[in-house]
């Protein structure tokens, strides 16, 4: 048996931090995570209540492809409620995790060799996932004085089918503005590119609110996921919207390739959609971190940063630090007992000389994470 | 937006019988389902228990990529347990069902164009699947006196990369025995072609336990799923069986297309497979069933049967009946109030003349089913 080219994707350098950190736990030292990019929260008590019910009286077998009816209206709903959206619920998708929004979405929209453009930095299984799809991520060096986003003026004299973006982005937590995102959907609709808008970081915001593509136009494919703000990462649920001329398309592709999104994570999300003070209490704490970080990592000599408008990331350029990403994670995990993730999954042109820092834990871990970078920095 | 080509899979003939049958509960009838395939039970309570305890005490985050540890681990045994083959955990992979398991093996070990092929009548999202990843179904038609599965000969003269078989097998119920797998598995590795067997029905057996294609070769694919033998078809879990040299790069894939598979799903599946009294009571079931197929069936005129080997599916050729299965399934649920499956979805070719009947629901709706087809044929 052989393996494809395609399925030759690159892996990811913060598995090797995660492993370090691992090991470095099972000898016996405390290591402080701000490598992981999920809430140590559970899903709110409401969801995991309602399942429990559920599994009592449902046989929890397959929903139709499209997703539960009342999610999808609920989630409909989201739209009128945080962005004055009036938003049809048949164009909503219920997926397996934003994972499986990308999987329908390259499938529904792009054929083979279809090129799409990125922002370096950001999400790394963006270009797997394509280049596993035999489409082409077309990677764009976004600068520091647009915060690490696109802009048109970036695309110009490229060849693309697609643009992808993320706002709050990962590994940066900047946000496009109303102005920004319309801007780039124009460009792509000038040339008649498909625009899809990555948010799943929506609903962790700190200053304003995140702008969603749906604000400036239905022709445009948003993915979102409850990994999030909903705080259910394992559960695997997210969504897709799409333009209604996409909706049979990717219905017919949702039952073939995941037949349904998982029953129990539907039954799930449907209730924490309702559990505004547990998902308040997880923002409180993000704030607070955030609050933390954007004083304490200045502090320890991580000066180079500007403060996210979202998720729960502090991206540092550290080039004056060093030249090698994986290498100085790997030197703050072994003398400070703090895991961080190198650049170079985000940017592996840049990510040489930056960071990320998550602050997604515990206020606690994240006090104590920060005296000890000071520490680390000050010995250095 | 445009639609993609490659996304413009065939839709399911049998959601159009759903729908009828739907709209006819919903206007008062009683609709007896013999369209549907998947248990109408429950996940075992040992597994919903075990789910409703993790929901205290763990946040239920991502899990690895390949799964947890203890139900990869199980998984392998379970190879021992029906099989007696030794089984590294190390080469089982948790997947999002048998469908995200149809992904991933796709994408590891295919490169766009390849040739799979695949025996008509067959489960019709292999096709769709495998046309959405860019790859190209090769169907060729089974002959009934192989009991509706490939053979060598089928194949002699075909260019292909692949060769996806399922036993037993969706529509027919039928299987491969060791000689029949092994010398499929031989021709295909003697022009190096992979080799998949689809193993979802495993389990489901009446005489003889189904052959799995590691008893025969470790060079093969092997696609299973928690779905139908331990009863969770909405949980979507499943996994594969790949070869060591495919472990890291269906990993990496994994990593980034699907993070993992739900956790929650995960922690029942591993309980389900120690609840051995629940799922005997349920093939119980089954196994009453089908005696009343056999018997009921060929009694009310669908005498063109072949008993099946294993699942919960008849068959039927219904040639000298109609040469219109999906005419003849609406005429059916329309007098009988049965809703069946015309054969169209499983052979393009040849399903104008075929149906398939599930029994998979419970003993008194297919004794109900039965009489009301055996009214409906003296009538007709």
């Amino acid at each position: 048996m052989k393996n494809s080219r395609r399925g030759a994707v690159d892996p990811f350098i913060v598995m090797d931090v995660m492993e370090a950190a691992r090991q470095a736990e099972d000898a016996g030292r405390h290591i402080i995570h701000m490598e992981v990019g999920q809430p140590g929260t559970p899903a709110p008590a409401a969801a995991r209540d309602a399942l429990a019910q559920a599994m009592q009286s449902d046989a929890l077998g397959y929903t139709v492809a499209l997703g539960l009816p009342a999610l999808r209206a609920r989630i409909a709903r989201l739209y009128g409620d945080w962005y004055d959206v009036d938003l049809d619920p048949a164009r909503v998708v219920v997926t397996p995790g934003s994972s499986g929004g990308f999987i329908l979405a390259f499938s529904a929209l792009f054929d083979a060799r279809d090129r799409v453009v990125l922002g370096a930095p950001g999400y790394p299984s963006y270009r797997q996932i394509l280049k596993a799809m035999d489409l082409v991520p077309v990677e764009v060096q976004t600068a520091p004085e647009n915060r690490l986003q696109p802009v048109p003026s970036d695309l110009e004299g490229l060849d693309y089918d697609g643009l992808m973006v993320a706002s709050p982005a990962n590994p940066t937590g900047t946000m496009l503005d109303r102005d920004a995102m319309a801007a780039l959907i124009e460009t792509c609709h000038a040339r008649g590119a498909t625009f899809l808008s990555d948010e799943i970081y929506h609903g962790i915001e700190y200053d304003k609110k995140a702008v969603t593509a749906l604000q400036i136009s239905d022709d445009v494919c948003v993915i979102n996921s409850f990994s999030k703000y909903f705080s259910m990462t394992g559960w695997r649920v997210g969504w897709l919207v799409v333009p209604p001329a996409q909706v049979r398309q990717v219905e017919r592709l949702a039952q073939n390739m995941f037949i349904c999104a998982p029953h129990a994570a539907q039954v799930a999300a449907l209730a924490a959609m309702d559990a505004p003070e547990e998902l308040r209490a997880n923002m409180d704490v993000y704030r607070a971190n955030r609050a933390l970080m954007l004083e304490g990592l200045p502090k320890a000599g991580f000066d180079r940063i500007a403060p996210p408008d979202g998720a729960f990331y502090v991206y540092a350029d550290v080039s004056h630090l060093t030249d090698d990403s994986r290498a100085f994670a790997a030197e703050i995990l072994d003398k400070a007992g703090v895991a961080v993730t190198p650049g170079l999954d985000f940017d592996p042109e840049r990510g040489a000389g930056t960071l990320r820092f998550s602050y997604a834990r515990s206020t606690e871990d994240i006090r104590e994470g920060l005296a000890r970078l000071a520490a680390f920095m000050a010995a250095r």
